[in-house]
């Protein structure tokens, strides 16, 4: 029996958020495969777990989390890693946390699961996806422009957090060499941080069946 | 000279979450008018007070933060009001400032926006904006059938958070009195606060020139 389990699947890139940062902290755990795909996060059972309908859910002993960043900002404290050490700091890292909730992974995510998984082709509801996400890529992109992570040197749960729809360049059409330059090398940063593992081989379902 | 200091325009219902807890809070605050309609937010000038582009901002002596629920944060610190007792306590409001930013006001706002503001009639993103918005009243809905705020039994910043653009039910073309009563009851409970102001009646720019 693992001491942490993950409620997740490979596609989900907010489930990734958690596994990254349980992996990044050297955590004993295991993930419980969700089948989102055919519909397990809209049953009663998995509402009884998670009233809100969503991956991630992280067990830790008798305490369940939901919310990506909640379950980030409890691995920070329970590890001493990744977090803060004020509340100016912890402040600064919820900024992040609350933009990449609010307008990075919001829009990207949506975008991504439209095309690359329901598959509707470009419509305008892409079409209006895809400029929110550009909007908030370049605000992101600006800021690494001079900063090596979000809070500057080091890296943190706010980095974890936003990075977690970015592995997928081609899954939402994007390249990381050319306008958003900054947030390719930021991404190799990461990539290189001892622990990080791509999302497809960090959780299980990835191809989903009848795909490649 | 008053003591904090508030970006904002009464459209903006995040401006508004941090505009009601000063109020509640007893503040001594002064709105700040933003041009937002008038491109404002998009000046450099303007960028080096938020690089995010966005309002709320707060000013409190030599301190300036953004995000909603990171002002949210700091006041509930600063007064010892609408905050937490413990770490427990804490994440579970932030789980609901997350939920907040990335499903309710996300979707609330910008259809709201496109409705009321921008006037583009019903379009596939309305549509799509809608359904999603209405998945997250949802979820509010039930968890306040039985319970009187977002932690129980008494107000939070999650609540000040989550109540931002619900008090323009006609402009989202939304009623409280049938499927989201219990939303309905809820706003009663805070409206009912010491302190309460409509965003209209709260912050300068209210109505736009030309309209009614």
């Amino acid at each position: 029996m693992a001491e942490f389990t993950l409620y997740c699947f490979a596609q989900s890139g907010n489930a990734y958020k958690a596994a990254l940062m349980l992996n990044l902290c050297g955590a004993d755990w295991r993930p419980r495969f969700v089948d989102y795909f055919n519909g397990e996060t809209r049953t009663p059972e998995f509402r009884r777990i998670n009233p809100m309908g969503e991956v991630p859910v992280l067990e830790h002993g008798t305490r369940r989390l939901s919310q990506s960043a909640v379950i980030l900002d409890y691995l920070a404290q329970h590890f001493g890693k990744f977090g803060w050490s004020n509340d100016d700091e912890r402040r600064e890292i919820l900024r992040w946390l609350l933009f990449d909730n609010h307008k990075l992974t919001s829009y990207t995510a949506t975008l991504r699961f439209m095309l690359a998984l329901a598959r509707t082709g470009e419509t305008e509801v892409t079409a209006f996806l895809r400029q929110r996400s550009r909007t908030a890529l370049g605000i992101l992109n600006d800021h690494l422009a001079t900063n090596d992570f979000a809070l500057g040197g080091r890296p943190t749960i706010a980095d974890i957090s936003m990075c977690g729809y970015l592995f997928w360049p081609d899954e939402i059409g994007i390249s990381w060499t050319g306008e958003f330059q900054h947030i390719g090398r930021w991404l190799d940063r990461i990539a290189a941080l001892p622990g990080c593992v791509h999302p497809y081989k960090l959780m299980p379902g990835h191809p989903l069946p009848g795909r490649s």
